[in-house]
């Protein structure tokens, strides 16, 4: 493919979201049924494998499952196996590997390594023909095509709507909430537009950037600190809104800037507390979420309105665009960041 | 009790370490005892609710309970049950909560629902008359005596020697490798200390830290970040060296001076293709561990060497010395951080 505009990859890629989430919402009876096989067996315990902004989707779903399912859930190290040679029992343990590549060494050899301790394994991935898929006893596609920018954007939006479909489906829904996903994203990038590009300018010289949230929105938090970090290569750092307030809020000044992702719901409502401490202390507040406007802040970036559950798909999308916007505003090209490939080759 | 010199607390409660690991080592016939009445109910899952430094120790139990006694382990996220009244199902299940104050009302709630949830709890803390204490049906104290530091340091290094001598027990172990952990502690201060002064007059200046590791040792670059931020207002963020490659290496560069723990042993080991990544981006790299000496770097802080899972017992000691001798470069009292409290009062 020929070399395009600056940013032109990502741009794109960040626009076709509402497609790709109004497509996928329609393959919902598939992944239900992928669901129902998974919930027959019964497992007793979730883990997930990923890396990157995969591996923040995969938190979103640690949530989903423990809160919609009461199924305990953990985040996986894939090093324990791949490094350590660990062979924890699997059974009764469902184990879902997320990977837009499907192909990653280090999640495929994790996930050879549980089927063969006897969990039940689920992939998740962008790719129908990826070893990841082979290797899996079961397997959802995020159908999001080809994403040819380096950093992560339609991807990560389908891996969430493709996570909250299998939770929804294993407790019985019938993807009630998000039937107008793709319709509520395009209002989303409507909606907040103007605010990204008055963040854009604001945080053109920033320094140093914390992003903060709680609930299912930390997910958000995290996916922004890393969009942030790969595409703008601007300092950046996640911690939930309890953990900011337990220390790192001591390094909180009037040279730092917070993203606060603020949505309608639990998650949002005990972020006042976050707020008003990172104010106190003279930070520049940007908020970020269908209730970012009703909440004290520098800037606000509103969203519309949903059940706080799916709220982390439509709350990535002005991040995206903040992060794209900021790298072109610094003079880098998101589409080529330095040092970063597609699929990570660690071990 | 009267205000000291400068880092007066800070400086004295690292440099008890060593005979506070050296007495907590004396007491693990009584933490066998536990571990056997836990091990005798063969838990099938560990999950371990932490926040905040605590966390960092809960990952590194995380990896022993994998590696060690091949059992599936995750970390818990409190708000799941604090803010979104998640009931998971937690029969079989060993919840192990890790607060050295044993009075964060957010993990007593969780402790508390984990136990109504059929869990096995168990409680790791500094304070014997603690609420936790009282809440969960097993318990270990770490001895580590009053903490008056606002920055936990001794209560930290004490909680990894108790988590490792819990697991060590479980799997029949008699605490081998750290018998002489007193012994070793005082000769990992000794042995670091010319480096720590070099790493605090070269990094006075820093602006952007990041710490990485791999396996065991990243509860340590975890560690480290969090002790930097809340005692130097340095920004500093903490990456596993697997994922650092896969993204964030992008925003390093030559005004990144990137701190990596690397011990003998696996995690080390798969330390060599991160230093090669950032060294070849320009950064200036600290290593600190019992490798330290073998790998390249600007500078590094050598460490005696122990078996890989006992290292970060060692690792935080001048990785404390060095967060405390920037802030005080820096012209910071880390004995009266900006805004901190020893006990979070989240929900």
């Amino acid at each position: 493919m020929k070399e395009g505009r600056t940013g032109e990859r990502m741009t794109a890629e960040i626009n076709e979201q509402p497609e790709v989430l109004a497509a996928l919402v329609e393959t919902r009876a598939e992944i239900a049924t992928v669901a129902r096989s998974i919930a027959e067996r019964s497992p007793r315990f979730a883990l997930l494998v990923a890396r990157g902004s995969s591996d923040h989707a995969a938190l979103y779903a640690k949530y989903l499952i423990e809160i919609l399912l009461g199924l305990p859930a953990g985040l996986a190290s894939p090093s324990t196996t791949t490094l350590y040679d660990a062979h924890p029992d699997l059974r009764d343990v469902l184990v879902v590997t997320v990977s837009q590549s499907g192909s990653s060494p280090d999640l495929l050899e994790a996930t050879v390594s549980a089927k063969a301790g006897g969990a039940l394994t689920l992939a998740v991935t962008n790719t129908p023909s990826s070893p990841l898929h082979d290797v899996a006893e079961f397997s959802v596609q995020i159908r999001a095509g080809q994403e040819l920018a380096v950093a992560a954007t339609k991807t990560y939006s389908a891996t969430l709507l493709a996570l909250y479909l299998l939770v929804d489906a294993a407790r019985g829904g019938s993807g009630e909430h998000v039937r107008d996903i793709g319709e509520l994203a395009r209002q989303a990038l409507v909606e907040s537009s103007e605010g990204v590009e008055r963040a854009v300018e604001r945080y053109r010289f920033a320094d140093r950037l914390i992003t903060t949230a709680r609930g299912y929105s930390f997910a958000t938090a995290l996916e922004a600190a890393l969009k942030l970090t790969e595409t703008s290569y601007l300092t950046t750092r996640a911690y939930s809104g309890a953990d900011l307030l337990h220390g790192p809020v001591a390094a909180v000044d009037t040279d730092t800037a917070v993203l606060a992702v603020t949505s309608e719901g639990r998650g949002g409502g005990a972020m006042w507390d976050v707020l008003d401490a990172v104010s106190g202390r003279g930070a520049d507040v940007l908020t970020v979420g269908s209730a970012a406007a009703s909440m004290p802040a520098s800037l606000c970036i509103p969203l519309p309105e949903t059940t706080e559950e799916i709220a982390p798909i439509l709350e990535v999308l002005p991040v995206q665009r903040l992060a794209l916007g900021l790298a072109l505003a610094r003079g880098f090209d998101p589409d080529r960041p330095r040092g970063l490939h597609k699929v990570t080759r660690t071990r």
